[in-house]
């Protein structure tokens, strides 16, 4: 979206005048109310000024795009979340390697009793990796980052929340969780950077808002 | 963005009627061209509806988002790729995998007189964990993805086409190259879901266009 040269000068004057009644505005670009009516409609519905009665224009600093960030942060993850893979804490290392193999996974969540117990990372199979202990040998629990430890986000989250932990915490795969039981985490999805890209994606090709 | 409910009506009747001028939107509304002058304004500014004249107004398909797509679309790798991290082919499988836990890397870069030679994946590390090999005598390129095989791009290309090549083909970590002597690839950069999620949640803060 491109502005006119006018637009362009209204929202300097704004920033700088702001607030400023449309008359001062006309004014300082010698021209007519009339004539600039329909550029403060349009700077005004975009959302880069904002106006109030008996106050005027003012500038909000806001884009455009402030209506797609509301959108985007407002996905939801059970719209965009895949499903689930975990075993139970008693699996050798060996069969939890195998799994992620056939599957293409990078982590694998782990349960007990059905519930949240852990999760296997890629990081912790890396370091795994460095020590020697026999993997067909070694449960997963050993080798696994154990609750209370593990990030998790709750099936009402939105996709940005997760995306925003994975970030600042580096993760690679979120357990997607109900609470049962006051505190028992059922895991129902899955939420990765690869469901992330899958959405940068879709929003470059207009599929999603 | 929210259209009123007259801006509302005024696409309902291009989409069905268009092409369309503005005399008579005005009269099938019971309104004067004047009044409803700043809303045409308005949807043509922002591409739902096209103008061309002795022609008419005509519902152009797109969204307010379309031009935010370009945008993302015309985001350059250069400006939101990270470093790049490799190693000689001869290295040890256990030396990589001892560089990745530090570097907290999924992948690896190997090179061939510092030239892309392959690269490690999450993939071929399951894989080999899944074999009996001794991870301190086996040499990285026994078990890396050799080129021509390796996925990679470009240091002019876009992030939305990295991204797609991400989703598509289910990698982890693409090289950034520069093309030496018509064949060689030099290896500037990494780009990754990492750097996706991240571009993603800056999109989301308004960080970016």
């Amino acid at each position: 979206m491109k502005f006119s040269d006018r637009q362009t000068e209204i929202i300097e004057i704004v920033k700088e005048k702001g607030p400023i009644t449309g008359d001062d505005i006309a004014e300082i670009l010698g021209l007519s109310r009339a004539t600039i009516r329909s550029d403060l409609s349009v700077l005004t519905m975009i959302n880069i000024l904002g106006a109030r009665p008996k106050f005027g224009y003012f500038y909000t600093g806001k884009s455009i795009f402030s209506q797609l960030s509301q959108d985007l942060k407002s996905l939801r993850l059970k719209d965009y979340m895949s499903l689930p893979f975990s075993c139970d804490q008693k699996t050798s290392v060996y069969d939890v390697v195998v799994d992620l193999f056939m599957e293409d996974l990078s982590s694998m969540f782990i349960t007990e009793d059905g519930y949240l117990a852990g999760i296997v990372s890629r990081k912790d199979l890396i370091r795994f990796m460095i020590g020697d202990a026999d993997i067909k040998k070694t449960p997963v629990s050993v080798i696994m980052t154990r609750m209370p430890n593990v990030f998790y986000v709750n099936i009402e989250d939105s996709v940005y929340k997760a995306a925003n932990l994975i970030v600042t915490k580096g993760i690679d795969s979120l357990p997607v969780v109900k609470v049962k039981n006051e505190k028992d985490l059922e895991v129902v999805g899955r939420f990765t950077k690869t469901n992330v890209t899958r959405l940068f994606v879709d929003v470059c090709d207009q599929e999603i808002v």
